[in-house]
């Protein structure tokens, strides 16, 4: 069989077996958001609330500072209006709905998103504190602005829960898996997340969808607070399934905590490399470890080539 | 001394104790496959498999994807071939090979991948089903398909086994480390994987080369598959070094498994941050915490500026 | 309230109430150094130091090599040297100083780490063997050099540590956030590591500002080298808050071992999943698991459509 | 003055008196057909039309162009689709019409258009032999098709003719202006232009709307093929306003013909420079100099520092 | 000689012979006025003064465009500040001035040229009724403001002319080479153009330092409003050395118009191919061909492979 | 017929009606000099010729330099030999030649090149002078060198020139025709120029192939050095068809000088709008025009709104 024929029929098989796109009015990417412009919402969502920071670099007066400054808000409720007018056609009220009924509804909710940033606003710089009260190794407060992952990540995801809670489709989700592309920390947009949090390093971090977390929290990088595992997950969708941490506690690395009725109490310190499936007082110190490590001097094969680390 | 002066002696002392390059032929990066390439061809077999999500934004008709379709094999075909037949150049067998012979074995090797892709595409099928039935927050197929690292990371994986299987060179590797640096997921193109395989979250994820999973596995962000250490590497090449996991395993976050000769029986349920060097019979469930977790109240000293939440 | 006014007061909100910076001059991005810059820097650093790996791809004559040598060696003086003047505006002693005065000490600054590169590149070769030796699935030292996300970051890391010791505000900081962004390693540039060093796979890794790692160590994905957690982080600048890790240790994955007087005795095998918060003498095998798993048979109930997988 | 207050003013100052768009439904740009789209139109048609010499660079196999020509067919097919529907807001029929009703159109004229494909690929080659038979220094046929500009303005201008002979708005118009930025060559759409036709070297070249050029006709760089000047432009709209030119005509350099009644019968010879208002009989030599050039002694003045070279 | 010392001589000797540079402060460009910035300030421009035809493809509100106005006039008002204190370096009154006061003069002149935008949007607004009134050919004044190259021309022009009279250096120069890039049309910045000018396809026309130009008169292609040749240029400097043009003067293609004396009188209609150097009264139709154009039958020898046409 | 049928056999037909291409070897452009790489060596030869003018902006320090400029030379001469030995294919001699014939002459060629750099060099100098003299708008030498298209033109010409006695196939061409399309001055490689040589504005310029023009020439826009015209064009290649120009010749705009035989005495002025086809003596000045112009009252019609400016 020659190559051509090999081709067309791969072609054919691969099409007629592909899995079916759910998006309303047929097969192409046409009517999702666009990747490019949400990326870019949040760069200018950034600049607006860190003006100091994040200012265009060309433009340096202040008179010209207000003007950007309003240019850019303006973009971003016609580019969210926008977006969210496609992201609609997920939403179970409004996939049925004519265009025109959207794209009023995506004005409606960018609009009310706009009024939330003074608050967002607030919480951040409570977060910048945390971090530089947290962290020896910050010179100030510009560098976590700046440089720090956990606090980029932070700041989508408050950008992120605000429009969770306006029932925005798919939208939040494509924000927060851009910040977990770019930080390795991955916070689910409907957590619900206290002041003066910090995520130190980052990496790994895991926070699900239902997570309820206190005012001033600290987590290290590689903590999950995750769910049970299911295998019939559309049955439990809306379900508490993320445990809620209480104000003042502090979690070290790679400790996974889970399940929705897990609560832990606040003040609590959770050692590293735990795994918590149920509640914990108040004012507690948390370690799995046993008393004593177990420690052995190391019987390690000397001989021959080829020996591992025995462990 | 001056500038000069100091710039050329730098230059010769750093070149004249630089590593040298294994790639025959000489020092230059020409013979090695080139990334961007490798990047391109997995973009258009994610097109190819899922032509109702990737399809190219600017056609829509019918008729036009089909002959989009079957250019796109195409250019995968001819760039793989090409891409194959450079990579020879580091297989034992053919680095000595005359071109010729090398770019008839590259065209050889990407017809036979070619004829793998529908038994790729159904496996995919099987891991969108796992990843929807796995995730309540997942709130149709088209976002797994768009969005979820995990799902973009067995794609690749599953592409990159079955050249893996065709002995071809360099490339396999070149595309999981790709998909490690988007993902932070870790799974080496010579691990076996079964159908409904579903990652969630996962970074931090690291499966070993020689590692061999079952049907319907979970595992979460973190967890290793891997070897015991070893510094004698290359005297252990081709020997199994990493684990067995049984078919309808879950596997909580951070667990490591580490062994060649460890085998997770069917069915298990592995808690989270367990450090697995032995095997575990079927449908156990396994937790490596004390019966009781150490509770003490917390001593922080209050007074002074300058404590640590001692643990 | 009309779209107008509502983005005008919107507007004076958040400038109000935004942050401020704490650049030296003024509101503006203009003084930092550029993270652009400082990629290209590293980029050429690779370049210089792996000529038969890096090199231009359209130059491949010997004579051609040597004026490309010379010529990025004078683009690495002359960028570090602007970019370290600019820097400067951080550093204590410097930011008040006149400009001149800082562009003087940039290039003494940028000079004295030239010095420093065939040490850096010395450590590298031995890095590039220790993978080679450490991991069976390397085929060659190529592929360590070309792909290994461990190798990038800990080629890194030794650069951006020699700027740190020559007390370079900022830069180094920025060279490693950038490795960290790109591999999922996050290596402090304060922190000291001896030659011969291996980290496999890497995602997750963290090792902090002070920690003092000696010869031969190898450790793995997820592992903590940290400080314990505090809420006063400026008062503890300076101090010694990281582990020191004595030669020929090795770690397994996700292990954490915080504090700045916790210290790992030479030859130690630290088994994954540990948190350790004190010293282990010299020669130890250590792990934390219970003498026992805890196996039980798995009564997942079976009825139903919403279970989870209880642990 | 303060300068905000400056720009305020002059803000809305230049918005109050700026020309209103024409555009059917507001200020924007969005309803105008792409000029990105438009040029990437005449990019697939040439590789289309020329497939030995434009082919994609990446695919080389018989079967791989098979599947490219086609999925360029029918890019082109449906982008010209797309920008026909925007472009019909600019037909007097249409403007008015539904969004619906325009689709259909735009669809109907795109494939009317790639009927006429066959007959200006026909054309073009007849281009490539005048061009090849009348310029010595042409070393193959390849080189006219790679790099003369008159054979690039002749390619659009025949491509950008169908469509307004199909009454297309707006589009030619672009496709040519587009051709004369890169050639200096400004071919309107409307002229009816025979087989066999060579543009020499070509900057400046003008041919008018209504201008009949006839088989065989080779013009040089500066030629005019006019109107009489008017002001009352749109009074004349349709009208023939430029001159006909008979077959097997030569027309030297900067020469300028007007008129919708002038007529240069077949076979004419006209010289460079001429300024021609009226009709020529066939088979003519035609110069404007006079008998005699006047020629005299420069009798330029050689003192002083400040002469020009007067004539 | 081997290639290495080849080239190092090579390199030695074209350092030696080269032309230096003028630029005060050393061989850099680094003091220039940039020339992507200076592009950009012209696009803005065009935006600011047909803000209904070039507005910004993603902002479509009201209100919204208000804002975009306002930040781009303060954009192009601190970028032309930033570059024209970059160009008074080759000012002679500036070019040993502080740098403060440099910049301070940058933004004065900066200023002053705003003031004179509603002025060059006013004058701008006749050009393009003169375009539409002179040219059957256009469907409406859209498509004059999108893609007349001769309106495109004038724009820059009338915008630089104003930068000339505020004696800014080099930028006015930058800006009419741009257009004579993209239109074939120079004209020189000190050029003074009344109102309601139309230049007719354009390419090849030359409109020098000096000239003055009335209303309403309408140029074609390859006119050339020049100087008599001198190669005593600098001597010249500042001398009237091109032509006056009366108002309501039509001058045909390829016609050159030469001398600082040289005067068309109004109402003037010039022939094609004319070569002018003298004056002209008011209200004249001037031609230079002679009565009877010279007509003779085609002797073309007809044998033989390699004839030409004589003429 | 259906899309697909009638887009199937549209693409069917175009194929098998294709100019065939006549690069050895295949329809593919593989085997062609690649455009972006000529364009880069002509901006590094610029960089190279004119280093006080066009270094690298990041690099300021004279030993940077020097390094830069090795570097660049180094790189001119590989990419070169590549380029040369690919357009060997289209050299009688060599295009049967074996691979690693044409690589070896490829070099031999490139390295006869840079010989040849110093007289380059030393003609461009003189070509700034005779700008700078020549006219009197010119500020600066600096200005001519940035931005004078004439002289951009002259600087690709001179090295054209150079690879066309080299006997170098197709990069000349390509070269002067990117030149072509930049300036709109079209010479070609084979004319030979003498020092000193100034084109003023140049839009239009052509000059053919077998010119010869002297010293101290200069010649304005639109002015052509051409052959007759021949309709048998292949027979006449080699033979001289264009003219030749004695030096210190002046040569106003839109001037075609005509014909192989056709020699300008030298220090004569040629009027503008010239057509000339026969020779003129030393020191004349020569122009077309009559005794006295044609000047006749305008007798337009004032009546009707339709009327043309008739000449």
């Amino acid at each position: 069989m020659d190559m051509e024929t090999r081709i067309s029929e791969l072609s054919e098989h691969l099409t007629a077996h592909a899995e079916e796109g759910q998006t309303p009015g047929g097969p192409a990417l046409r009517l999702q958001p666009d990747q490019e412009t949400i990326i870019r919402v949040l760069d200018l969502l950034r600049n607006i609330m860190f003006p100091a920071h994040f200012g265009q670099k060309t433009i340096i007066n202040d008179f010209a500072v207000k003007y950007e400054h309003g240019s850019q808000i303006a973009e971003v409720y016609t580019a969210l209006s926008d977006q969210i007018s496609l992201a609609l056609l997920h939403h179970p009220d409004y996939c049925e709905a004519e265009k025109a009924v959207r794209r009023e509804k995506g004005r409606e909710l960018a609009a009310a998103f706009l009024d939330r940033l003074p608050n967002i606003q607030a919480c951040l710089k409570t977060d910048v504190q945390a971090a530089f009260d947290g962290d020896p190794a910050a010179r100030d407060k510009d560098e976590i602005i700046f440089s720090y992952p956990g606090f980029r990540a932070i700041t989508v995801s408050r950008i992120a829960h605000e429009l969770f809670l306006l029932d925005v489709p798919i939208i939040p989700r494509m924000m927060t898996e851009h910040a977990h592309f770019a930080t390795g920390i991955d916070i689910h947009p409907g957590a619900t997340i206290g002041r003066y949090f910090f995520i130190d390093h980052g990496t790994g971090v895991v926070i699900g969808e239902t997570s309820v977390i206190g005012d001033r929290v600290k987590i290290y990088q590689g903590v999950t607070l995750g769910g049970l595992s299911t295998r019939a997950g559309q049955g439990l969708r809306g379900a508490k399934r993320h445990p809620t941490i209480g104000s003042d506690v502090t979690i070290y690395s790679n400790t996974s905590i889970l399940g929705g009725e897990t609560v832990i109490g606040e003040g609590c310190i959770i050692g590293g490399n735990c795994f918590i499936t149920r509640s914990i007082p108040a004012h507690m110190r948390v370690t799995v470890q046993s008393p004593e490590l177990r420690l052995q001097p190391d019987r390690r094969a000397a001989e021959g080539g080829c020996w591992v680390y025995e462990i």
